[in-house]
Order: C-alpha cells, then sequence, then structure tokens
C-alpha cells in the first residue's frame, strides 16, 4: 500500500504546502483512492504520477473547504479529459448540495456519472476487490469521520501437500483454488478454496483521519491497524492558548494516544500553516515533531507535500522522500 | 498601471500556467483588482506582493470554472487573515448562487461583507477613486464581459501664471485646487479647479478581456485604449479542427483585429493547455506568437504566469519577467 500527500497544511495553503489530500494505491497498481480534496488537488497530481482518469473513489472526512474545495476543479477536469468511467464520493450529504449548485452555477456537465454515498450514514462500508472501507466518528465543529482501509482479496497459497493427500492432482483447478474460487471435479466433488489455500499474511490497515480533538475515539480502529495519520495542528503550548474552539490535536495529544494503543506508525499532517518548513523559521515544524517524540517510542514521521510511504506487507513503513 | 498574470493557460491547469486569474494595481499602490479567480488564484498570490487584505474588488468576466472555482478558497482565505473590508465582486449572477452554496455547505461564514455587482446589468459602471470601469459584452459559450479600466484622478498641474494674473497668492488654497478642489476665498470669490490647474496627460486604459470568439466586439472600446489583454485558446489551424463550438478566438483572428484597429499593445494568454512552454515541446507556445506577429504590428506579448507588466504615464508598455 502506497501514499503520497498531496498537502499537508491546515486552513491556507503556504508556499510549500497545500491544503488536504492524500493519494492512495496498492504499490503503483491502478486504481487508487483519494481522501479529502482541498484547492489546488488538481495542481498536485500535475506532480505526482497520479492521474483522475484512474480515479476509483474520494473520501471527504468533513465539510469544511480546505477538505473539499479541490472537488469542483478536479471534478471537471476529468471530464475535460474525457473520463467516462463513474466516480464515486463517499462524503457528508452537504458536499453533494455545493457541488451540485457549483455545476449547475458554472455552465459544467460532466461526462461520467458521480455516486454520492452518505460517509455518515449509520454502519458506512464501502469495497471495492482491493479495499474495504469503514470509518470512525470524530470530534470536530462539524461531522468528521476517519476513514479504516483494509486490504482485500490477498494473495493465496495452495496447500500442495493437502491437495496430492487428496488426489487432487495438479490442472486448471489449482489455479481457481488460489485465486479463491470453489472449483466441482468432474466426479461431483466440491473443493473449497479456504480448504485448499492459505493467506500467509496479515491484511495491510491504514486510518487517515479528518480533523479531531479527541483521538481517543480511534482506539478500537487502531487495534489490527499498522498506520495511522492524524492532524496534529498545533503544539500542545499553542492549542493551550487557542483554546478548544477550532476542535484540533496537538501534537502531544496525538502523540500519547499513539504510544497507549501501542501504535507501529504514525504520521502526523494538518500543520497550522504558522510553523514553517525551512529550518531558519520560526515557530517551526520540528516543533511538533519533537513535542511528538517526547511521548511516543513508535516509528513516527511528519507529513511533508509529495512524500510518498509505503506499507510493506511485512507491515513496515517506509517514506520515499519527494525530489 | 501595473498588472500581474496569475494563470495563462485554458480550461485546466498545467505544470506551468495556471487558470486564469489578472492582478491590476496603480503602480504598487494599494489597493488592487483581480480580474477572474481561477482555481489556485490563491496559491498564487502567495508568490506576488498582493495580500487579499488589500484587494479592493474582482471582476469575473463569465461563469466558467476555470475564471471562477478560485472564489470559495480566496474568500474564506481572506477571512481567516481576519479581513473586515468589503469586498465588491463584479460578476454574472450565477456565480453569487453558487458561492452561497459553497459557504452555506462548508461551514464558512465571512468576517467581511461581500457586495455583489451585475457585471451583466445594462449600462454596468463601477468606479472607485482611482480607477473607473465599464463593460463590453462578448461573444462565448455564455455571457461573457471584456472590463475596461480608466485611471480616475489624475494629478493636475496648476496654472501658476493665470493664478498670479488673477492675483491670487501662493497658500493652502493653491493646494486645494490642484486636489481638484473648488476654492471660496476670504472675499467670497469661487475659484474653480478646473479653471486654474490642468491635466498634462491622457488617462491610461486597459481592456482585459474574457473568452471570445469575436474580437470586433471590441473595436469603440479599442479607441483610446492602450493595452488590451485577449486571449488566443489556439492557432488558426486547430481552431478550424476544433470547430466554432468552444467560441474562443485564434491568434490570428485577434492579431488582425488590433491591427485593424491600430491597438497599440496586444497580451494574448488563456492558452489550451496542448501548447507547451518548454522551447523543445510541440505544439509550441511560441507557435501562438508567430501566427500573432504575421497580422500584427504593434507590440505583441504572450503572457506567463508570474509576469508582470507596466503601463506608464507616457503609454509605454514594458514588460517585467518572472524570477
Amino acid at each position: 500500500m502506497d501514499f503520497t500527500f498531496l498537502g499537508t497544511s491546515a486552513g491556507t495553503p503556504t508556499r510549500s504546502r497545500n491544503v488536504s489530500g492524500l493519494a492512495l494505491s496498492r504499490s503503483g497498481h491502478k486504481p487508487w483512492y483519494l481522501v479529502d480534496c482541498g484547492e489546488g488537488t488538481q495542481h498536485q497530481l500535475l506532480r505526482v504520477h497520479y492521474s483522475v482518469m484512474q480515479l476509483r473513489a474520494i473520501f471527504i472526512t468533513h465539510i469544511h473547504g480546505d477538505h473539499t474545495f479541490g472537488l469542483p476543479g478536479l471534478l471537471t477536469s476529468a471530464s475535460m479529459l474525457g473520463r467516462t468511467e463513474p466516480l464515486d464520493i463517499i462524503t457528508p450529504a452537504q458536499v453533494e448540495r455545493f457541488i451540485n449548485a457549483v455545476l449547475e452555477n458554472s455552465d459544467s456537465s460532466l461526462s461520467y456519472p458521480l455516486n454520492f454515498i452518505d460517509s455518515e450514514a449509520p454502519d458506512f462500508h464501502w469495497q471495492d476487490e482491493h479495499l474495504g472501507v469503514t470509518n470512525v466518528a470524530l470530534s470536530h465543529r462539524v461531522p468528521c469521520r476517519a476513514y479504516v482501509f483494509t486490504e482485500r482479496n490477498l494473495e493465496r497459497q495452495l496447500l500442495v501437500d493437502k491437495l496430492r493427500e487428496d488426489g487432487i492432482n495438479a490442472g486448471p483447478g489449482w489455479g481457481e483454488l488460489q485465486k479463491g474460487h470453489d472449483v466441482t471435479l468432474a466426479d461431483g466433488r466440491v473443493l473449497r478454496s479456504e480448504d485448499y489455500t492459505h493467506i500467509p499474511r496479515v491484511a495491510r490497515r491504514l486510518i487517515v483521519a479528518g480533523d479531531n480533538d479527541d483521538p481517543g475515539l480511534l482506539a478500537d480502529a487502531c487495534t489490527g491497524s499498522h498506520v495511522l495519520v492524524h492532524e496534529a495542528t498545533y503544539t500542545q503550548e499553542v492549542a493551550d492558548r487557542v483554546g478548544p474552539w477550532p476542535q484540533h490535536s496537538s501534537a502531544q495529544q496525538v502523540a500519547r494516544f499513539a504510544q497507549q494503543v501501542h501504535l507501529p506508525n504514525l504520521v502526523l499532517t494538518h500543520f497550522s500553516s504558522r510553523y514553517q518548513s525551512r529550518p531558519e523559521g520560526t515557530p517551526n515544524i520540528n516543533q511538533l515533531a519533537a513535542e511528538a517524540m517526547q511521548h511516543y517510542q513508535g516509528q513516527l514521521f511528519l507529513a511533508r507535500d509529495f512524500d510518498s510511504y509505503r506499507l510493506e506487507k511485512d507491515l513496515s513503513l517506509s517514506r520515499i522522500l519527494a525530489d
């Protein structure tokens, strides 16, 4: 599983960080998935290897503009490129309303169907052949969700000894069993794939959370998850000064939570634009890193635009730096 | 008068050209004015010296997304920065509808008043102390306008000999006359500013046109104008192949028109994303320039993002290249 940050700034863009957007794929394979779509997401996509033509679904965490205002441009650009494949948008219903109003009042029509799916529905679940997706309600100024992405249809290994013991000879049936399909033999015997194959590893699981002032809400979801991408808008000192109203998390708060639930990999993002990325800038993004490291012993990353991450089958996470 | 291109690509952004946006000011003075606001305009502003805090008015030529989808982000970012000054948006009414729908459905509110002014109203006219603005109906798939910006309140020179002849001694009254104010003397005489001052130069006038397949509509407005900024989406060959439906101009078409009306300065923009800016790219932006030069003997420029232009008081136009 690969993911690339298209934006890592909270509220407004800076010269080096766009507002929220994250591209997710199966290690270079198509299709891919987008989580949030701040203004300029289509511009960021011009600099990475993800094309809107292969985009399968967009997951919106919540309705705020820094997570949604890139939708009209991205959707109409896909249309200008001639997209015909349907596109799923998993989102609070209000986003559907504003997209429809924008399309109707800008002489825009799309060359492909949009399927709006309510992210706030009880028991939300989405899947395609590659991924199963659930979500978790967070605590923010508006309804907001974390999306939990779990691999589906993992590769199976044949239990060759068992097949031979049962007198089942190598042939096309073996291939079907390995693909997960049950097979009926000429003599009428039915072979169940799950009896003759096994899955040699754990399904990878990644959580991408929206804005949230209560990381503890993710405790259950983090069990069995390998990476959490979570906002850390401020250091604790700034969070205390700003007060509770914006309903964001501090680096300390997220780090403490991740430590409590023994999360192996934590990627922080959605930094207030006050934090500068240049080493000499003040206040500095490194303050957020230093604060988080004090409270978390797992593998910690601070996201930057265009950095990509790969969650390997062995569940290790590595970062591929942007050029 | 200075203007800076924030976007010069038609329809969709490219890696080197954003969609439409142009910043206009009085040679470095505040306030400034924005013509069109494609997605990412607020991002482009992070790289120039124009701040949304000093923006006086936005002029929208027409409702298409590549001219309007940056509005929600720009307006809400100005609010996050704490703007309180009212902002005028001169636009077709449909844009007001979609902006209101976006604000209502993204939990956004603005810290300052928006004044929507209908750009399609008969006898449209807008002014502040620095600029008078009229517009001209163009020919496009939707109602579209060119905006004509004319300097106001030009500096006056005192007719010192005449003042002395009439026995009016130097004093604060001279300053008032020079500012354009009439003055009442102690003896009851009223001195009219226009009788004792003159304006030593012509008011500068710039036309910024929206999308348009009939440059001839600008013939009257071009009389007495010093610069025309006009789209040239294609070369004539591509325009012929594409057919009339998109209702854009070719470089040849605009150049022929500019030559006919003896326009001194023509700046072409809004290039189809098929034209590449790298010298070795094909098809190339230089083809548009070559085509226009064949038909126009005035001063010709092809706009690039972040290039600035200065229209001097002597009516000469010069380009200040982006870094």
